[in-house]
């Protein structure tokens, strides 16, 4: 078994990649392992029994121990580390944030890039494509809600970039992919997201 | 302005009811009001500039600052205290499940509930009807995970109740409601619903 933690991950996915860009800013060392989610991989009987009983990833192994959710993930490696605020309200205001992102900003902007890339517009069911523009209002006002913030703050919780500002940048700054919002709509947001890839020990998403 | 926080709420909803029960647990006092989101309440210019941009309760107000999304407004009240694990892997476990309860179990299970309770089901939409089943298998699947966890552990993360018990317990006890769920099929869960109804100081969702 390896000393470092192993992430379970879909390179493609942004949740993944939330862990790997922490990992990267912490200068942390992971191990990688792949599996195909178009090919089902995460639903074989061996994935439910050994990795996670949601079939989902990402998954972070520790040891013996795994950590489904990404944000949960992120909070690990970075527990303890200049990624969480110190300070009590802007923890939880960092919280905050990702609680945010899992709520109204993911089953938006994500899954109408995982829809309209990945499957198809034409290989949607008849709800998922009712959902579409209920959906893209939904992701419009989680990124207008975004860059209002970010006109006047730097960062999404606190001072500094913290794990709120990775958990946001994984797909926002790929929400053009569905070809269903423009981030020209959120100016603060585009200057957010070039703060974000100066970060020392940065990595892209495709990486 | 008063010295104890403020949470900023509607009663019936089991968000803010996760508040309470975290203060109530902690034994720290909050001050409470009450907006009617039937009415409108949370959608008003002075709500809107005031207390929340999103519109939506709970906002837990902390002197001058505001803090949205219940599971944040949570972590601030238990921040130090034993709601929250000191082991670092069960902190981060901890907050799995309350990523979880965020994007598997509340937008299922809570959501039948405020649609079928609350809004009618006569009056949803084509979308919202069509999404009633997709909804109930996923709130099943998310309840389902619960209960099997539960059938070997008695708390969700770390060997005592932490703020993952409270912010499941919110919707889980009350998943009846909605007509779409019975917990007789997750024997586990019933019995964690006692567990944690039987903590000093829990107060009932009502109140």
């Amino acid at each position: 078994m390896s000393d470092w933690p192993i992430l379970h991950e879909y390179a493609a996915s942004g949740n993944c990649y939330k862990i790997r860009l922490t990992a990267a800013l912490l200068e942390t060392p992971i191990e990688r392992r792949e599996y195909d989610i178009m090919k089902g991989e995460t639903r074989t009987a061996d994935f439910l029994a050994n990795v996670s009983a949601n079939g989902r990833i990402p998954v972070l192994q520790i040891g013996d121990r795994f950590l489904p959710e990404s944000n949960a993930a992120c909070f690990w490696l970075a527990d303890g580390t200049h990624l969480i605020p110190h300070d009590r309200f802007e923890r939880a205001d960092m919280l905050r944030w990702m609680f945010f992102e899992q709520y109204h900003h993911e089953p938006n902007v994500a899954t109408l890039r995982f829809w309209m890339r990945w499957i198809g517009v034409d290989s949607l069911t008849e709800v998922q494509r009712a959902l579409v523009p209920v959906k893209q209002e939904a992701g419009k006002a989680a990124l207008s809600l975004m860059d209002e913030h970010l006109a006047v703050h730097d960062w999404l919780s606190g001072p500094d970039i913290s794990l709120a500002d990775i958990a946001l940048y994984a797909y926002t700054h790929v929400a053009e992919d569905s070809g269903l919002f423009s981030l020209d709509d959120t100016p603060a947001v585009q200057r957010w997201i070039a703060r974000v890839a100066a970060e020392p020990g940065f990595v892209a998403m495709g990486v």
